[in-house]
């Protein structure tokens, strides 16, 4: 047992390699064991490019034969982009195969261990499985339901403010959890913040790391689009999509489509509002997985009114703002305390001086 | 140096036992320790009784004769209601003492170490210090200043909030939680609150837990005397300090005196509030070592606003409340984010679903 | 669950305090909670005293009534020397039960569980089961077997030497390992040792603790009676028991039995060797529940080889003594790596400027 | 502080991806810091490429004006293969510079320092510094005596024995510890064995990971030249050196140079022994900075009798062989305890269902 947890916590380190970068596929790391050696190592890089178990079975060569296979997820028995790593993984010659969890899809679920039991290859599914899941938490939901996973990024106060009552709000936490949370907008397809954070802060939204390209789809929640044609997020790379109703303004609609920007619109809340559940639901089917919301309050509010949010990851700020300051997330109007919106605390960690706190919805 | 720290941490765990009993004294652990064994153990439990030092030499009897000290706490060298540890630590002919930390009274600090030292006996200071002051972190304040260590309590939501808009608060953290800041009352010498929290939750403020005798000294800051007769904090037993102004009725005085209250008038703070240095000096002079402020947002505002806050523990339920909830703080009326009141984390936990944090001022 | 988590681990805490002396009975701990408080604390401290549950329910009195009771084992459903938990917990009103365990005694297990749900009790078991069962490791083997518990203590270099290869022992590891180890005594009914321990160290076997009463029986495995009559362990306090082969000469255990041990014949083991097997089962009789082997290393080998070693404590202190020293377990006589005594580790920690690992058989 | 650590601890990361690589160099890592944003990062990678400094200044360009470098050593002053890094940090327009430590050659440490600081740049030193030494230790070693960083490498039971009394040694640990001593090789110039264990075992002394290229010199301590021709270490790549004496046959010398073997020739150390010190000064000189030494038994206790053993690395299965099984340490002929080689605990883990300890000397 100690084993296989040595060995799957190696594949699961393989497979973070993958991190914001494999979307829409999981990340999948894939180890190689045979006689006390480790014969192949792999991790999936991109969408397109080798799985894993691929990977792992290349590096070892004709070794392969006899070995095992410690995977963090079910091997695909598919033909997708690529062939099915079943395939390869029987026609090598490994004879058992432990697997961190079952493919998530319920379209092929279970259906890669069978094919390898029936080739005479022992399998065993669920070891480290928990780690294995939050690792691929993004992927699970998007593949489990079409639409993509929603965290909710806050940086407060102790007292849950973002901003001084003049909405100064730079900075309320320190560098290493700016930078932490900047780094988050990697993990995730898309950042999305709501019209009043680009009126008042005029964010660019980029991930600007060093050593990393890809930068996050950009998106708005502007309901009637107000957005400035001159707003710094549409300066720099990096597609832009603003989120509107029906009844939005075609004129205004037309400049920010020749800015490159792409409009969703959605039936009206009720209200002016943005239906937000039919947005994630269009996001969905662009493909977008994993969006990272960073506010403001009311967007927030909204989406947890909605029931929207899978994730919080909340920076505390070891600082006092007081009652006027501006509260982290916006009016919810609920009368009793067992209906206000329960999380479950998953982490929790010291960055710099401050805190991050990632919940979970439910 | 490892073997310091074995017996050191012994002798923490040890003064540990004496925790909210001590007050006024410290709380002191002991460990004599010779030839491998350790012969004589000892706490402090409460002021009148045996130091701890005393008690460890006692248990070792004869034995004592060259063998090593490890307390927590500089050795004690005047006479007090007991007579000086020092001195019977050099008649039990112990040829080493270890200390975590000097006294922190500047009166006497280093001197029983300079008359172990003069005794021949070899001493050395600072073996686990940052832990023994912390354990003493009450004692610290209030013998280098004469004035209480004061502690403000919240149990809030995510989004900083501790009650609903329509007031209510029963419960926002979980039953484990609530025990644990139960549990804090009996570490004090006094628990204070707002007239705004007796008039909205009308508290007992009492210690209750199962073999705890000692209920802590409950103050009601109110300035203008509003504190109904027929509170419940009077209904049980424990001395109850009313803090008001000056101003405050004469007539409501005597009658709160005759329920068995203590009157403190502090001069008015400018307005209409309550002296709030004036009065943690008073109750420095009372021998209160030790206040848990438990709100409610008002008097937390204020003793932040005067820098009278000297930790926070804050109890965070994974729930979201809503910008309309009541905020933990009142109003700071701070303009700068550099200016408004600094903390460090001290300790961050989970207690059952929720979250405890400790933070110090600064 | 993390509610549960918090109250079982109170109890377990509580049940802790009895290490060392509820033999025969298990250690337990009981936590009751009711409304946010808890309202009643117990433990077990001694055979023939309340049980914990019943100290737990004395202490809430009436407001036991509709509680929850955490307690760290199955209650008792039978009478013995108290009467049944059981009952006290169905009469005082207790609304639900959450037990870490069920009893591992055979002939009642599951019947305290099935008697509660009968009177309408919500029962709930096996939260933090694992730390439940390792706190009663002694008590769960004896139940189950009737025989003791054998835990094989050792204080070695890293090289696996015990002594110099001229006897000289004194000391391989620091004082805090041969504190920690000196305790260990506490834990268990008995401390056993080869004849050739004896005649090389002479050794008190005490347990000399301050504050500790209960000194554990002294076994000699002596087959032949070489012991000498003035051997230090006869002259402490302290039960003494001989255990020899039926050839061992008759004039000899007079005068040992008037020295005031008990001798334990048992048939001899092929050779002159006493038969451990039926010595430990003739122990169980006698209602020893664990015996701690402090050596040497030719006793340690041949329970080993009869594979009656429960558990491994092994000091490891930091330094080399060379091939020609005492290796700290005598010849096994394995011809292959795969037959050779496979353990299991259970923890690993280091005290002082050694280390202690624990290791379970198997 | 916790901000500097936090960025430290990033260079330090940095710098780990550099290890088994960058010898004779340093392992470094450098984090560019501006305004809440890391604009550059970097680590060495291996001698002759640029140091970590350069690379994190080259992602940061431009906006490196003004910026905060954290790099886990001293930065270059001196030419080399590179320009001094020192140098390029001014130019850059960086304004602060942490250090976690002086550069260790006595040569040249401080200069870097004191050449920021007359450009006017805040330098600090000692952040993570103890994590820093050790990261490391080898580089520390050598730089400072000129001879390499000695590692005893044993792979044992929980008695101490590496071999069953016929000589049967496979494996007596799992598959994760054989890894881990298997991943160690790529960590040091150099692994060495004594003859007994070629013609014992005949080990390939390879590194053979997936993905790593550098195997290590392999060392044979060989007194006089009993090596087979055709021993397996000679069949692989990489250089092979044999430490003879200089009595050794000069016929078999010959040979074993046609075979592409180094032959080291040292004085015979009093009988006919290689002498040790000698050997590693020559190892020194030959830029070798690291050994690691996978045994047997007798190299290990010569090792430890000469004081050349800065560190063991020890596996230990939880197993036990017994007396007659071969020890982990060969004679050391100790007579009294306070003068058996003494080490220092550094790391303890479990690796699998195993145990690895690090100790250090002294
Ligand atoms: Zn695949
Ligand atoms: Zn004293
Ligand atoms: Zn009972
Ligand atoms: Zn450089």
């Amino acid at each position: 047992m100690d084993r296989d947890k040595f060995f799957m916590e190696r594949a699961l380190r393989l497979a973070e390699k993958g991190v914001g970068s494999t979307s829409p596929n999981p990340m999948v790391g894939a180890v190689l064991v045979k006689d006390g050696e480790i014969i192949g190592e792999g991790f999936h890089k991109k969408a397109g490019e080798p799985h894993a178990e691929v990977l792992a079975l290349k590096q070892a060569g004709e070794r392969a034969r006899g070995a095992e296979l410690f995977v963090t997820l079910e091997p695909c028995s598919h033909y997708g982009r690529t062939p099915p790593c079943v395939q390869a993984i029987i026609k090598a010659g490994v004879t058992g195969v432990v697997a961190a969890m079952e493919d998530p899809n319920p379209l092929v679920s279970g259906r890669g261990i069978k094919m390898l039991e029936e080739a005479g290859i022992q399998v065993r599914v669920g070891v480290m499985e928990e780690r294995a899941r939050k690792l691929n938490e993004v992927f699970i939901k998007y593949i489990t339901t079409k639409k993509p996973f929603v965290v909710g990024k806050i940086a407060q106060s102790l007292d849950g403010k973002i901003a001084l009552s003049s909405g100064i709000s730079r900075w309320i936490t320190g560098e290493p959890a700016r930078i932490r949370a900047h780094e988050l907008r990697s993990r995730y397809d898309a950042v999305m913040v709501g019209i009043g954070t680009v009126l008042a802060d005029d964010p660019l939204l980029t991930c600007r790391l060093p050593g990393r390209e890809k930068d996050p789809v950009k998106i708005v929640v502007d309901s009637t689009l107000k957005i400035p044609v001159n707003a710094r997020l549409f300066q720099d790379s990096g597609k832009v999509i603003i989120a509107a109703t029906q009844k939005a303004d075609r004129q205004k609609m037309r400049v920010l489509k020749e800015l490159g920007a792409d409009i969703i619109e959605t039936e009206s809340n009720g209200g002016d509002m943005v239906n937000l559940p039919q947005l994630f639901e269009i996001l969905g089917t662009m493909g977008i997985t994993g969006v990272l919301v960073e506010g403001g309050s009311r967007l927030l509010a909204s989406l947890s009114k909605e029931e929207l949010l899978d994730k919080l990851i909340i920076f505390v700020a070891p600082r006092l703002i007081g009652a006027e300051g501006l509260s982290s997330v916006g009016n919810l109007f609920v009368d009793e305390l067992k209906k206000t919106p329960r999380f479950t605390i998953g982490s929790l960690e010291q960055i710099g001086e401050d805190i991050m706190l990632e919940a979970y919805k439910g």
